[in-house]
């Protein structure tokens, strides 16, 4: 393992947030908090070496989880967000006490906000194998309100069609049919998407479910989140400069040029400094 | 890295065949392998922790590949089968010369056969983007038959689909017309199988592709240079004991369980032993 010495930030309030996830889903959490926060500076990790980590066991995501956040460390962050709920449900609670900094998932502030727009108390989850199958969304859904129904789907094609970037078409309404359409007339009201790649395919989702499920997407809520996080912890960056972006960096365990066009798909702005990392290493 | 103690066979022919693939694919290997040379004993290694390797960078995939091959000599194998397309395809040529035993692909059997069938000398090959992108079967047949046309395509959501299970009806259907309707207007007599999941999807795939245009699955003819080649280095299993049936290991990176499951839809026994190893030591 290497050594944890890297960057150093005099003021903790401009250091970046660190951000992962198994590979590019969690651009679409980077996009919420660009959008919410967009004074904050962003690295961010995405392990496309061993992405995906849907169908892997607790143990290997526990481990995997634990060198990308000592990777973080190395660059200084103030705080972690992670961005994949398989993480966030597998091995969030195990990391925390060994991590100095603040770090937040994503499947808390989903549930939140499912339970906050649900009217008939039916929720769908869907997500992949690893999430679906932790039963994290039901239990934080709960604790929230004991009355509420929890219907869970893994839907594990999604990822690859998203990274194929399948994203409309033919292809994916059969397949998002195939999964949903049992979720569809469950009765359910509001359906999570509890995998951060499935907001890419919310055309297909959205027309499969029908405009009287509300579709929560937890990235939104989890900048939120991130934003209060922030300010009741004197972390939040002080006043932009005026015209200066903040300074977001990426990195991946492989194939940065591939990660470079997908993001460009995702982000209102394109990268191509994105570099590659040993992860194994940390 | 592990220090590569292990096993040692006083008679170098009784030691096993080691088998190693991405993940589950390379199980069509091992069935043929099984069916062809009944006699010998197999050591399997899935790398079900990082796959898929078809999008993985050349870099990744041959450190990959030298940490398998490392593991499975110290199980004391006496030949390597390099059960995947994109390793032979990628890294097989740099490996070979730091292997102490016999090693051999699936790209240079399967591009042979192919080479043999083609009427029309217009051959398909599918496979991953790694596998497709290398141009190795264009550049093994074209030694073969400088006149031979090659056609090539990537399918990278066959492998997920068929790890999902999902082999039949609607949605493989659909997803192989989408990626091979062109090819099957193309003129090509002769189709190329070219990633070692493929053959669990063969039902779609023919569907689409028509009875005038034929299939090869490289597997087959692995198994029949695998033969040839133990028998030239004196190597193959001399009479197995009647009724008692080789002994068959199999090792993952990750999540046994599945992979037990998995491999009873491939081969002709079930199993029920596989062992998961921390294959990053190695």
């Amino acid at each position: 393992m290497k050594e944890a010495r890297g960057i150093q930030y005099q003021d903790r309030r401009e250091a970046p947030i660190g951000v992962f996830d198994s590979g590019v889903g969690g651009l679409t959490v980077v996009r919420e908090i660009l959008r919410q926060l967009p004074a904050e500076g962003i690295t961010y990790f995405g392990d496309t070496a061993r992405v995906p980590y849907g169908s892997k066991s607790r143990e290997t995501i526990v481990r995997y989880s634990r060198q990308i956040i000592r990777f973080l460390m190395t660059r200084g962050v103030k705080a972690i967000v992670v961005a994949c709920n398989t993480v966030s449900a597998y091995a969030l609670e195990e990391l925390r006490p060994e991590v100095e900094v603040p770090i937040i998932g994503v499947v808390k502030p989903g549930a939140k906000m499912a339970a906050s727009v649900t009217r008939n108390g039916k929720i769908g989850v869907i997500g992949t194998e690893g999430t679906i199958g932790s039963g994290i969304y039901t239990s934080f859904l709960r604790e929230l309100r004991p009355d509420i129904q929890v219907l869970g789907k893994a839907c594990p094609l999604f990822v690859p069609l998203a990274e194929e970037g399948w994203l409309e078409g033919e292809v994916p309404m059969l397949v998002a049919k195939s999964y949903l359409t049992k979720l569809r007339h469950s009765g359910i009201d509001t359906l999570i998407l509890g995998c951060t790649h499935y907001p890419l395919l919310r055309p297909a989702i959205a027309e499969v479910m029908g405009p009287e499920v509300t579709l929560v997407n937890p990235a939104y809520e989890t900048a939120v989140s991130l934003r209060s996080l922030l300010q009741e912890q004197r972390l939040d960056k002080q006043g932009a400069e005026e015209g200066k972006a903040p300074l977001c960096e990426f990195f991946v365990s492989d194939a940065a040029e591939w990660f470079n066009r997908f993001a460009g798909r995702i982000l209102p702005t394109g990268i191509a400094n994105t570099r590659q990392i040993p992860i194994e290493e940390y």
